[in-house]
């Protein structure tokens, strides 16, 4: 299937089969469309985080880390217009009972059981549409009456605005700089799917470039061009991704130009990350509702100015998603079909699996030396249980791109075998230069099997 | 002050003036004790996670990591004793209208005005205690009155009882092994304080560990003596440390033993951690709620049994207020005071400054060049903006711990010299050998000057 698309079917089965996502809460019935990450998840979660963290903190020095609180002080929420405006607008089914959005009534499903009710929403008697907040409301302070309204943040974003004075003190930064930001947002979605693609609580990676507003479509540009190289670099093939402009109407009341990088998901072309310039709107409402003033003063030339900020934002979950689908392959090796994961080295959860070819004559010892030296270094597993066909396809599966065999010869000369997940060639290499080649090896510039050639 | 506990105000001080932990939403006046974490501070965290997962993934085989959900099933915590027992007693005060802990009535700040109050509550007009549930509570669905009640979890520990059944599938583990998890927590708190210590939101790292019951105490065991272990190794002085038995009145309904491993934080001997023998409580609970079998059944022997657990539990936002206490220090050098973070290279934020001696004759260029080629392997910085004991200090005091000065020689034969922020030696080295060099010494094992001998 090289060059085609996976089903979701495949994918949320080998997510569910292989513990990389699950339905959250599923021995209460689930919750919604929530889930949860397990173990390889978690692992290429972590490695997706690290890698932005990297493109974003260690590879430049113009931007600096901000891990703001989730519940931030409500105000923050009225100057940024999402009291106001975040909000979808839904329709009652007077015949189901059930609720809709008035902007997606053609995705509706219908409650009634289609026996007693073959048609969709048409057959529904619906109300007008009322607008809803999509912010998760909480109180703080002990008791409900005496306590303050809060809400789980939506956005990141907003406590990166909220905090901009504090980086031009401590940071010594001046425009152009960003700030940079991981962590889970909240949104009452009515619509949520796709498994892990639209979920009520999310993680975010979201970064705000603050620019004298002179230079914002430069940095606009920049942008661009920088965030669909970050997802080639680690493996997206490159039609898979496009950047498609906003148009007027779809704009948000915020920015002057956005564009969408979409992916494209088994489920068709769909925003993976959002590029926007929202100008100097946020800045300005929080200094409006705070009083402050949130500017940049240059002491030199006494110039001052409120910055443009251009966002690239994404998701954790989203990027996820996409990696792993832009990954999924199935093939044939030797009769027997094989799924593999053609995961990028540095978001594969395993770097390397090791193998006792049989368990016996001491290559189970001898292999769990060779683990114990290379898990100083990386992520490895060790597994001898089964036939080695079968524990090799296990580590395809979740991508492992190298697996070291230890057999008759290793007692011998203390070389094992190194197997390539996708070219399948296994070369011999010394137990004592393993941990060394794979370090340099994960240094390697990578391409794509996928992408031929 | 070596040896000595470092105070707070000097702590919280050096935080805000070094962007590493400061006041939530500060501009809209703050929201009760909530903080966000700056540039140096997302650093100094995501490294102290990154070890804890290395202790917990790469070097064991024996625990799988998992992200659950923050907003789970409510039936969770019914099972899970929380939605009847996880209160606090409060007092009203019928004079000053303020709320107090029942159970801490002599921690209590009145808030009468000390000029028209002179003494504190016992001068107050107390209501008799009453019972209030300490988890944040919101709404999931579109409108309140329609949506469901949910919590934001109080602990991420349930999240892994939750999914103990897919663990022994798809994880192919049998007891003893664990599920590791790090993640947000609230719990809406009446009493917060002593800066990061206790906040209403904050950040977990928990692991339960799932044994056969005749082996609890051994487990137990195990993980009192790693726990002190991994702060050990990663610089705490383990006089700063100590182990304290819960008595049997302390114990939670849940545990049959509970540890709390304590740090001498500036405020006294406090938690750091908590180890507890949770028994078989939690997979009980859950099994009679959801109606599931959670046990562990050995295909071979056909024996079953319902696991007990031993779980370390931390905060990350604790963990780095004792890795910055015990860091913290003060000396003089050429008779000027330095204020000097002494964490260990693996924990420090930014590992390697890299600083012209002028700015001038070149240097900087040959500078930046470094930089370049040692930010490819680790967090470096870049500074050429002031005196070069200035620009040190300020290294010194985000716990920087070595710096590259690029000087008139380097323009010469293309050695620099590498200054160590402890020893405060300066030795030249060649540029070609920076990046290994530093590499070596991020693998060597560190002690903490502050111990001496």
């Amino acid at each position: 299937m090289n060059g085609d698309v996976v089903t979701m079917d495949k994918l949320v089965s080998l997510c569910k089969r292989r513990g990389f996502a699950f339905l959250s809460s599923e021995i209460y019935g689930g919750l919604g469309s929530s889930y949860d990450y397990g173990h390889y998840g978690v692992l290429l979660k972590n490695n997706i985080k690290a890698q932005w963290w990297r493109a974003m903190l260690q590879e430049r020095d113009d931007i600096l880390a901000l891990d703001s609180a989730i519940i931030q002080h409500p105000k923050t929420w009225e100057a940024s217009g999402h009291v106001q405006s975040f909000t979808d607008p839904l329709i009652d089914c007077r015949t189901c009972k059930l609720r809709f959005r008035a902007d997606k009534l053609e995705e509706a499903q219908c409650g009634r059981k289609p026996s007693k009710h073959p048609g969709e929403t048409p057959e529904c008697d619906l109300t007008a549409p009322r607008d809803f907040n999509l912010m998760f409301e909480t109180t703080i302070g002990p008791v409900k009456e005496a306590g303050s309204a809060v809400y789980l943040r939506p956005e990141t974003a907003q406590g990166i605005f909220l905090n901009f004075k504090h980086y031009l003190q401590f940071g010594r930064k001046k425009p152009p700089f960003g700030i940079a930001q991981i962590g889970k947002s909240f949104r009452n979605e009515i619509t949520t799917g796709n498994f892990i693609f639209r979920t009520r609580e999310f993680e975010q990676m979201e970064m705000e470039f603050f620019v004298p507003p002179a230079d914002a479509d430069h940095w606009f540009e920049h942008w661009l061009e920088q965030r669909p190289a970050w997802f080639e670099g680690l493996g997206i093939r490159p039609d898979h991704l496009r950047l498609r402009a906003h148009d007027q109407e779809e704009l948000s009341h915020y920015s002057s130009a956005t564009s969408d990088l979409e992916y494209l998901h088994p489920f068709g072309w769909t925003e993976l990350e959002g590029i926007a310039n929202r100008g100097d709107f946020d800045l300005k409402q929080h200094a409006t509702y705070s009083g402050q003033k949130l500017e940049y003063v240059d002491s030199a030339s006494g110039e001052r100015y409120v910055p443009y900020v251009i966002e690239p934002a994404l998701g954790v979950d989203r990027a996820m998603l996409a990696f792993l689908a832009d990954a999924y392959d199935e093939d044939e090796i030797e009769g027997e079909r094989r799924t593999v994961l053609r995961l990028h080295p540095l978001l594969a959860p395993v770097k390397v699996a090791v193998l006792p070819l049989v368990r016996k004559d001491g290559q189970p010892e001898l292999a769990r030396e060779v683990y114990l030296l290379l898990r100083e270094v990386l992520q490895a597993e060790y597994d001898e249980g089964g036939a080695i066909g079968r524990r090799y396809r296990r580590q395809d599966e979740i991508g492992t791109p190298w697996a070291v065999t230890i057999d008759h010869q290793t007692l011998e000369d203390r070389t094992v075998t190194v197997r390539d997940r996708d070219s399948l060639a296994q070369v011999r290499a010394p137990i004592e230069e393993l941990a060394r080649e794979f370090e340099r090896r994960l240094r390697e510039p990578w391409r794509s099997p996928k992408l031929g050639g």
